[in-house]
């Protein structure tokens, strides 16, 4: 599985509980992971309690240190400027994500996070990776809650 | 004592504790404090332990709600794109802080992360509020720095 697959995993375990389908994964140098998120805005009635934010507060924690700077995290959706800014706080050195978000989106969109002098760090910016799949999920779960 | 007031109280114990000065207040409607914080990045060893976002952790962990859509928070320092976008995602209906930062700021540099489309969220800003105060906490402590 690569890490989008594992990205993808948690995203679907989001829309379980029904909470919006976006999954994030950290993995280090060798590509082991170090931690995994998703969302739970609903379930902590926690705004900033994104799957990315989740993932970064976890892999900080679990290796006791402040930084991610030979990190990737990989996440289902283009980030919001919530996460992107923390992404450039733990400097994280890779940003993979998976379906454009042109609506909420932060890094290719809007205040387009890591465009600025402003912004310290800026990690290397992969997006559109599995787009179709990650985007299928978000499209699937908007769809049961406007039928529901 | 005004909102900024006790903001600056929480920087000044933020710089006690060897953190950079940056404090922040909550106040509702009726200008009740409903949650303080202030920088913890070192103490944490946490990049995302910024004041404002402590605060915004703090009052709706008080109240058992998702959204802060009728409260101010005063922060001494202009924040950056992590609490800029948090402000948003907590649906936070004033923003009033104290110094511009034209090097991190994300409000009225950089990201200006309200001035978006893709930003759902856009609460009232007044910036410059006791800039002066505010800044010369920071300079104090960075010119400690330099001579320690």
């Amino acid at each position: 599985m690569t890490p989008m697959d594992h990205a993808l995993e948690q995203a679907r375990a989001a829309a379980a509980l029904g909470e919006i389908p976006v999954g994030a994964v950290i993995t280090d140098a060798s590509g082991a992971i170090i931690a995994t998120g998703h969302n739970r805005t609903e379930e902590q009635q926690n705004p900033a309690a994104h799957a990315e934010f989740i993932a970064l507060q976890a892999a900080t924690a679990a290796r006791g240190q402040k930084y991610l700077s030979d990190c990737t995290l990989t996440v289902t959706l283009e980030p919001c400027a919530l996460c992107a800014g923390a992404i450039a706080a733990f400097r994280v050195q890779k940003l993979v994500f998976g379906a454009y978000d042109p609506k909420s989106g932060a890094v290719e969109h809007g205040p387009r996070v890591f465009s600025h002098a402003t912004t310290h760090h800026k990690p290397e910016v992969i997006g559109g990776v599995r787009d179709s799949d990650c985007s299928a999920l978000l499209a699937a779960f908007f769809a049961d809650l406007r039928n529901a």
